[in-house]
């Protein structure tokens, strides 16, 4: 039995673009059901989409309404049960306030990147930090190109690429989150 | 250093839909840049995308030549790279006469389902199989809500559910791919 809340932000700025300027990126709609539903599977507290732009969160409300109010919600219950656990957020401070005031602590945040930091940390390290820890923790994942070095800094944890030797290091965010999150929170099917 | 050759198969027919009539799904074009992008990075020999349809042939291709001949694979090299592995079959007879072709042997099947069947393997067993043999194996995923239950039971072996205690079985597919060859094929981050 876990004994910390768990949350993720999925962010859109600041990212990299493949030439390294700083940008927002789009939301994807697939993003919110992939994850929303990771979420759910996972029992993660709540999923932030994180996004500066107000036209893009009336995107995300449009997309989850479909799937809560809407005909999804009718015709796919277990959608609507997923898209429950998906909040939006203009930033990242936010997000942190609105941990804070549910749970009374300050999160540590985990950011995940293709590129390795120095303060990388180990997939089973992380896991047993979180299994033994009464603080909540934020998972944050970054879109385009990765996140700007400076909100990389700024996390308390940076996990290590996924497969480090692969010589590939290019999944997508949908298959990044799902793969974090069964390392970190999945049953020990490995024992 | 594994020794068995790994392939993939995403089948859309025959598949159940939410009431279990048997249909035929359509493509969904995230699938193919997600699976595609796992199959580089784990070393999956190839993605086949397995549909009856010409029309859904067609659009594979139409999808796929963008980020191999178009602006797509200038713009993005690495999803270039990672849809050289895709490849296009018409039925699973197909896909396992083409690996037979390629290995000379007849590959181990490997089905994966939300729901528990009476051959089913758990991930530290098949791991370790598909460390151990020198066997090609390939692993098949449905769409829609499931493979039909013929075809299930044609499968070597079965794969137990992503998290079976979790009362929520409703990943995508794009997320049960990138998780369960995360788990088969990945490093041994856990040890």
């Amino acid at each position: 039995m876990r004994k910390a809340k768990v949350y993720i932000a999925l962010l859109h700025y600041p990212m990299y673009n493949k030439r390294m300027d700083t940008i927002t990126t789009s939301v994807t709609n697939l993003d919110l059901h992939d994850i929303s539903r990771v979420a759910r599977t996972y029992d993660v507290e709540r999923f932030f989409v994180v996004h500066p732009s107000p036209g893009q969160h009336r995107l995300v409300e449009e997309i989850v309404s479909y799937w809560q109010q809407g005909f999804g919600g009718s015709y796919n219950p277990d959608r609507k049960e997923a898209f429950s656990r998906l909040q939006i957020a203009d930033n990242l401070g936010e997000v942190l306030a609105v941990i804070e005031d549910e749970t009374g602590l300050q999160p540590d945040t985990v950011a995940t990147d293709a590129r390795v930091y120095p303060n990388t940390v180990s997939y089973k390290r992380m896991k047993d930090e979180i299994h033994n820890s009464a603080r909540p923790f934020l998972i944050l994942f970054g879109t385009g190109w990765g996140m700007e070095k400076g909100l990389m800094d700024s996390c308390t944890y940076v996990l290590e690429p996924i497969e480090g030797d692969a010589g590939y290091n290019h999944l997508s965010v949908r298959s990044a989150v799902s793969i974090i999150i069964d390392r970190l929170l999945g049953g020990r099917w490995f024992e």
